[in-house]
């Protein structure tokens, strides 16, 4: 075997998603290899990292950020770390893919965009992987070139098989809604500035106090109107769809097609049982289109700009949950390094 | 040729609708036939009465409610002439098919119900066609089954290729959108309690001064979030489509399947042009559906009281559309007669 | 009520067609009544006779079509009673609605041909319903209309849920291939001049001694190959699919859409169980179609000739199927009545 | 950046296949590099070389195959250059992936069969690609489970917009049919035992002496009947669909579903322009399921048995065609190698 120029990854946080990039980076992604992980939890380091050559295990993301093969990061450990994980970055100059969420609040992404302003370049690329999806990805097309008119709503449909039993209320937003709010602003190029949340009778599938499914409509700064209806304990599998309505015609994405079969009085297909296999190439795309930046010397994809407004509109989408009105969305003006 | 009996039928007003259900009277449906006609324009209703055998022309409908050949009546006058009709129809104690709106507002619904009640029975089928449609019929027997829980959520598209130019923003919501406050209420069997009208800016398609589309919300009171996007310029053709949303599963009928082309770089197929194509079959239905029920002496389908809730929607409807707000919808309890 | 002129029909035959005619006739059709049943079991007759008012029931075709209240006839008893049942309609010149097949061989219907030349005019609509079914028709006129260029091939599928016990081998092309060859003569204008029939493995669900299912090819006059999988125990359900492959295009028809369904893990519809289901609409519009004929005093749908076709293609194809080999179809030049 | 051990990938040919797969190796593929271009085109091969890092230009396979750094080969240089090549990797007993056909005819394929027999253990996967596609490799497993039974036929699309002008009838078996040979082999786990050509009138778009669309039905060793719709010049796009009809149900790919448009009184998507944008993910799949079997020290996919099964069947196609005659396929019986 020959030796050949790799990109160097340290991946921070080694759950689900973790686990699954240093799965990607080894053996789905070119160009790049693990060369760190890095877990409080150093027994499980340890192992994820005896399994890969010339990988080293770390339970501080400083001393791995400092190592002379780290050459990017992802960071994928729970979103009140990002923060630190993120500035330490920034200390080397080290491009980071950053899993969503940016940072739990607006309050801390606005830091984060600060120190990334003071680097004088953009270091971030925010893990909103659904636009590296080729159905998303299609769509945003056809927006742009305007074949259709002008979009004037958006629907949106994002429903889960359940969810864990520690999922609250403010979840729907913060972990699910999120996803929406970012595919809008990318799909439409407008930010949001209001919210509203409605709330049918739960279903008897939601567990005690989570009312399930919600409904939410935001509202967007060149004047579109964008529901979703999220309904996390649908029980039948896991669907994302999206339909714009333009002027002079509508494209809507998500049928779960692919292969048809008729069989015992019916005809149809399978529905993906969860996000994984529903965004599986949506995420191998991302990592990709990361490493592939970076060995040019490029930061593209969602900014940190993306992880803040978002960061924004659930602070406003929780509060609207709460009080069941209409909220708007407070935003500072756009730094110029994100424009 | 033999004689045999039927049902003798005097349709008022031969506009669009009217002048279709005397050829569907005469063309279409088992068991009746048209033995009058009535027109304020007395060249028309004798043009039109002129191709049929046995068939009268009549400029007062008072005068073609007392002829001896007449047995049942179809209003498909304009809506405000439909309270006279109904009521000289009472005096006669003669079935009618009622063209919707029952009457233009709640307050003359419930004059037309006071009166029905004072006859002591039925005598109204209001013509809301959808609830004949092969498609909203799968659904409502599929969501009466219970197979997929209780319906928490109704998703509807309402989409036309284009109005003529006195179109209102207040047709929106009373001759388009009223049909599905009917679907709703019949799908879901419950009553609509508060309405909530959303404008996105309008489509470069819409004439001047009209708003559209717009997106309405319906609250109903077994908890159930319907939402409408009413589009009435959306070029592209003809498109109902409704989702139900249930506990366990969704169902979605109006896709425009039938035959599917390839060619020239697309699959797909045709979108029906207006409502005629989209409900031929139900108006077909409906009105054999009434010819039958009358032969057996019984009255069927949409009653008065749907007739004056859907008015008293549209008219909370239409304040909700002016004010911007959330509006609820006040009825009176609902009549013996009509449980 | 009032009396009125319409066609009196009588319906010979009251099996599982004849008494649905007999329903259709009733209560569906526009301008038509049934004033005659005609069945060997005179007790089945007078039972249906009973429930339709003016109907007389008759165990004698002859004297039902000698009666002054009989304009027309709706022929639905077994095949080899077709041949009398015709010539008798032609002694009263009467206008026959026979069901397929015509008669049940070629010899036969080439008699009734020359009977109904020696009238002098065409009294006889042959029940290929298939014709009258709106997806059908779509594609004919799609085809008609030349927009995707000259047909090359034409790819059937026919399948059944399951079969009667005594259904035989030749049955599979008498009773079910059958219509596809007259939809593929009549959708293409053009005749078939060969047939072969290949046998793969059979299904475990055919019973003994029925190799189930087959596959057969056409060649028409024009040089379409017209292919065509009959399954007739695949326990699914009723599924005919047709797919017009042309020099610039393809169209196909027979998806069982309508309601879409999301649940357990599967998105899709329902298969219908039968034929009645899948063509109800086509045998109303058939039926409504010949009365109106009947009534504006012409003739129209598939002919006599269409009936002699049929079964000459039907005859090589049950060679073709007992021999192994491709078998030519022998046709006699069209008479002039049947341009 | 860091060093890391990565497969050294030879790459024989540059035409439009070697191109792109010397692309997907640099850029899509994980754990492997382009080490060599091989071209008797010197000027190209040094071109194309000169974009890579450590890749090396040759002229003489040979040459190429016994640097230090070449650790696996991929032909894809013309069929008639398939055998040397092949026999060469097998003298440094290199894994290879050789595109279709692994060589032009079935006694090549024989005697590079014998030659790897003589290593002792597979050396070569053959490009067929369709093995990796998702949606075949869906209907694969859906076959396997049994869920619907044995299957009894399978009915397959294979339309190409169009072809280049050199296209000759032998290529429509050789270059296009051979592809639903290999899956049918695949997908029923049966050899082919006979072949059937038919051809309609050729369509207008088809160019002088190229008989175009055929219908080829082969027969398998298993009593399945596969039929393939061949179409080489339909101008619409590329399409591939194959349904597997079983005892108890059908499944079918290949819809080019996706996006779904609503516009100019259509509904409906695209349709793929050629085979890169509907097979560039089994492409992928492909050649990293190669790199990664490789690395594991294995060979798997297609083998040359399967190269060799295909060139024979394609012979007995070529012959079927010229001849308009059903032909039996002869094949040696399978080496223990291959079993």
């Amino acid at each position: 075997m020959t030796q050949h120029a790799t990109l160097g990854v340290a991946v921070i946080g080694t759950g689900r998603m973790g686990a699954d990039h240093v799965r990607r980076i080894s053996e789905v992604t070119s160009g790049a290899r693990v060369s760190a992980v890095v877990d409080i939890d150093a027994e499980r380091a340890k192992q994820l990292a005896a399994g890969i050559a010339g990988c080293t295990a770390y339970t501080d993301p400083a001393a791995a950020l400092a190592a002379d093969d780290v050459d990017a990061v992802i960071v994928a450990s729970p979103g009140p770390a990002h923060e630190a994980a993120l500035l330490t970055a920034f200390e080397h100059d080290l491009p980071v893919l950053c899993e969503k969420p940016l940072t739990p609040d607006a309050a801390s992404a606005l830091r984060v965009m600060e120190a990334e302003q003071r680097l004088g370049h953009r270091r971030v690329q925010v893990g909103f992987m659904r636009r590296y999806d080729a159905e998303y990805l299609r769509l945003k097309a056809l927006l742009d070139s305007g074949e259709l008119g002008r979009p004037l709503m958006l629907h949106n449909r994002h429903r889960n098989a359940d969810v864990l039993p520690y999922f609250t209320e403010q979840m729907l937003i913060n972990d699910s809604v999120v996803h929406e709010m970012d595919v809008a602003r990318w799909l439409l190029d407008q930010e949001i500035t209001a919210i509203t949340v409605m709330k049918p009778r739960p279903s008897g599938n939601a567990p005690e106090g989570l009312s399930d499914p919600q409904f939410v409509v935001f509202e967007t700064d060149g004047g579109v109107l964008v529901d979703v209806e999220i309904y996390a304990n649908c029980r039948f599998g896991y669907q994302v769809q999206a339909e714009a309505v333009c002027e002079n015609g509508t494209a809507r994405i998500g049928e779960a097609h692919g292969m048809l079969v008729n069989t015992a009085g019916r005809w149809g297909g399978s529905i993906a049982p969860d996000f994984v296999e529903r965004f599986v190439d949506a995420y191998d795309r991302e990592v990709q289109a990361w490493v592939d930046a970076t060995l040019r010397g490029e930061v593209t994809g969602p900014s940190s700009w993306d992880g803040y407004a978002a960061a924004a509109v659930c602070e406003a989408g929780v509060r609207a949950q709460a009080e069941g009105r209409r909220t708007e969305v407070e935003l500072i003006a756009r730094p110029a390094l994100y424009r």
